[in-house]
């Protein structure tokens, strides 16, 4: 029994920490989105999107999670106010971003000049269903060629999802898709989350998704 | 100090377990494959084009890791002398098989009926890395639309690989993969890997693979 103890003790300790962290966000009317997906759904790709076309109007500072290497720091560090890379490789919890490396980060960000965070979780539809953050919402992303039988096969990560996005819409000609029964999977787990199919590549989709995040954002605003 | 002892328990009595699954295995002259990839990157897919292409020479049973469902099981118990569906949902450690789970599926497969077992772990480029089942060769499958850099962003799975295979060759006119950059981090990585380039929606590629493993088996009978 010794090791099941061990790991509620990792989870409890990791929501006592997300709390914290949503707290220090609010005191800062910061509204912040932990985006989650398998490895290469498109996670960095619909950030740089995202900062693109809402840039004119706030400021977005990125927390880019990954196991090595900082790639996806590189990409999206022109387009932010300020971006922090975290390494999972030399913890033991590698295979997600877990609440206390967030709250380290958030030491590191200019709190007072930002009004959304964006946090790109480790690519892995299952460990970071654990782990909250301290995030406003929850994003999940699957992309047309993994097939539309993941919400089946990871529940889930899909069950607490405010909202989740078909990107790759421009492979629907080239791959097997079933856009019905993928959206029919995700109801059947969770009916309140909101479903966007867009496209990182072509831009289509993109303008819902981020009107979304406006709504959002000032929802949040209005609670604090 | 508590968690990381805990943690490296669990590592050491895997390994045990995992001795002792190659052991019985051997006995039984049965080959192991582990296939590893992201969820959606074709591990079934490769899986039913490998039994298509070898059940008139080998008897091949399969093992389906996956956190929920049975789809995958379904999908390949026509062409399988025996299936075993292992669902992780309930187990604490939920992101990738263990050996001792592999262990109770041997005892429920009619082991002197089979040469080849082939082992679908969970759709994960992380925890899989961490545990070996007693399998004789692990294999990693990358999927073009994931993009060129996971070596880069998960390498300790493709270190410890025997074979890398680039799945949906296919879609290379309609996504951004460099081939040239992704062998050049396999090889930097670990230059022993064996590289496939392929398609399991068209073939292509499929009978170079399938002669990779008649070798391994052949060289791993001759060991015994």
């Amino acid at each position: 029994m010794k090791k099941i103890e061990v790991i509620r003790n990792i989870l409890e300790a990791n929501e006592t920490i997300a709390n914290r962290n949503q707290d220090l966000l609010d005191k800062h009317k910061i509204f912040a989105l932990n985006i989650m997906s398998a490895p290469g759904a498109g996670k960095t790709s619909l950030i740089l999107q995202t900062m693109t076309s809402l840039k004119s109007r706030l400021n977005i500072a990125v927390i880019e999670g990954d196991v090595a290497s900082t790639v996806d720091a590189e990409k999206v560090q022109n387009e932010a106010t300020a971006v922090i890379q975290i390494n999972t490789r030399n913890m033991s919890e590698s295979c997600s971003l877990m609440a206390a490396m967030i709250e380290q980060a958030l030491k590191d960000l200019p709190l007072n000049d930002i009004d959304l965070l964006i946090i790109e979780n480790v690519g892995n539809l299952i460990c970071p269903s654990e782990f909250t953050l301290g995030e406003h919402k929850r994003v999940v992303i699957s992309s047309l060629p993994e097939g539309d039988d993941k919400p089946t096969k990871y529940p889930l990560i899909f069950i607490d999802a405010d909202a989740v996005i078909i990107n790759k819409m421009d492979l629907l000609p080239h791959v097997d898709f079933d856009i019905a029964n993928f959206r029919r999977s995700i109801q059947g787990l969770n009916p309140e989350a909101e479903v966007f199919e867009l496209s990182c590549k072509t831009g289509e989709g993109i303008e819902r998704w981020c009107s979304w995040i406006l709504e959002q954002l000032e929802t949040n605003a209005k609670k604090q």
